[in-house]
């Protein structure tokens, strides 16, 4: 037989990403395409159709050779249903129907999910997850994204809200509001923007004088996270602080994730992932602590090895799934 | 054909259940035996044989009549392998081979669980759970026990340590010792004895001195659970600061559940959640607070109805589940 292809596609709302991926989990061609806003969204999907009729050819191949498409997108996914049900950085309406939009378009099966639970099943099949059926993805970027795995499965839920890991909350009282309406969440202290938060807050109003962070904040008028990590890997107790602040959190919601769900592992990607040593040593020593002692002796952290890709490997992975298993 | 039972097994430290249930979860017959702690539990899985041959016999059925033997067993269980890892109630060596022995004694196909899954599983069946493919179970008893189906499977996790619902930290600093040998885990204040602990902490070292629960503790010498949730609905306002605070742990963790695997129900069952309203307004209420906004909208928290018959109808579901599905 003629070995075939999945498309994997990641919608974001500034560029979606599509892939060629064979049965392997290989990815054969990547390119990226911009998401058109205008009419309310009327041609995302045309758009990712003509794309991939176009890169086919460059390929020297027809429609045949592929199996069907299968796309992460932003905001809560009814993967049954195919409908997507609000995503606030893309144009469409509410309870859209994007599985049927893309079919409609590309004239081959298409299978739709959340993008973090996507990154979770690419990770899985291809990268840190190395094939555990269960496993849990912790994405921290300018959010925390997150996606369980059960049994093989992406855990949806009953309304496709499960792996909201970023809204844990980890401050009940008095924590900083969150983008979600509520307080206190893990986001608020473990993305990138909250680790600048913290940052800024030691700066106005703890009004820390002196130290490396207080010199870029003159310098530059901002401050990064990538500034922040920098600073406690040269000693600067301001920052060193902050990153403890930052993986008691972590460490303390992966031990429960843990306690809750022992899986084989927990992935940690996105930008603050790559901050490396000077933060994972301290959220393991908080999972350790936090995680009950069977939990704390089986399940392994690990940094997520796909990169950018995560998201249209597992994209393609849902098609491989429905098709091969 | 004629109707095939199952028979479903609930092993306890002191006594164990058993049930012959029909394909559709009716309990035809339940009985109990003791459990047998002589020999090094030898006796436990032959006197289970014999007493089920006995019933059988009562019955005027023969062995042919059986699908199988669900059995629920404490402690953490390697569900594929069958055995039991340790149970610190149970007099055998870790490392139990249960799954074999139950099987070498009664000469029918044998399953082994957990016995917070089995109660799951029977509530998912025949209980609260009505069928939901996404559930939680958390027993506040003496302990805190739990149970996590996801896509209608019991999580088992990568070393049957999933659903330790009871050890997730809700007081990362200051806690009170839990069995465990962590601090401050749920069981601390959500299980029976944790709530114990708190109206004694109120007593003897915040030195409360007049209400309803210095009355009892100076009539009995001691205090109860249930003596504080009596107290609390006749507003003593000890008992409701107690009540207040098992309330928002429990509620924090949840909705922390919830934010994570948003399932169509979190099912409540144990002693302590027979204290009815008193407890569980306040527990939605800091659920409510605590839920990513899908997840409160969708994820509803239920009284477990099984009681004592969910450990044995969980453990029959496993046959029936292996051999129908």
């Amino acid at each position: 037989m003629r070995e075939k292809w999945v498309v994997g596609v990641d919608l974001g709302g500034t560029t979606t990403k599509l892939a060629f991926i064979n049965v392997e989990g290989e990815i054969i061609e990547k390119w990226e395409i911009e998401t058109d806003h205008s009419d309310a969204g009327k041609n995302i999907t045309a758009n990712i159709a003509k794309s991939i009729d176009q890169k086919l050819k460059e390929q020297g191949e027809t429609k045949d050779k592929l199996i069907g498409v299968g796309m992460g997108s932003p905001g809560p996914v009814n993967y049954k249903a195919g409908i997507l049900y609000n995503a606030v950085n893309l144009p469409w309406e509410d309870h859209y129907p994007l599985k049927k939009n893309l079919e409609e378009a590309i004239h081959l099966p298409a299978l739709i999910d959340n993008d973090a639970n996507c990154a979770a099943l690419g990770e899985m099949w291809k990268g840190a997850g190395n094939g555990a059926k269960d496993l849990v993805c912790v994405t921290l970027g300018t959010g925390v994204g997150g996606g369980v795995i059960t049994n093989g499965k992406i855990v949806q839920g009953v309304s496709g809200a499960a792996g909201e890991i970023g809204h844990i909350t980890v401050i009940p009282d008095g924590g900083a509001p969150c983008n979600c309406g509520k307080t206190g969440c893990l986001e608020t202290v473990a993305s990138a923007t909250g680790i600048v938060r913290l940052a800024n807050l030691k700066l106005k109003e703890e009004g820390l004088a002196e130290g490396l962070l207080v010199k870029i904040y003159e310098e530059n008028g901002s401050i990064t996270a990538k500034d922040v990590f920098d600073c406690a890997k040269l000693g600067d107790a301001a920052c060193l602080e902050i990153i403890d602040e930052v993986a008691f959190y972590l460490g303390l919601v992966l031990a429960n994730l843990g306690n809750t769900l022992n899986p084989e592992k927990i992935v940690l990607g996105g930008g603050v992932s790559k901050a490396g040593d000077i933060l994972l040593d301290k959220v393991q020593s908080y999972f350790d602590k936090y995680a009950f002692s069977r939990v704390k002796d089986t399940t392994k952290i690990s940094i997520a090895t796909l990169g950018n890709d995560a998201g249209v490997i597992g994209a393609g992975w849902l098609v491989m799934n429905e098709q091969f298993q």
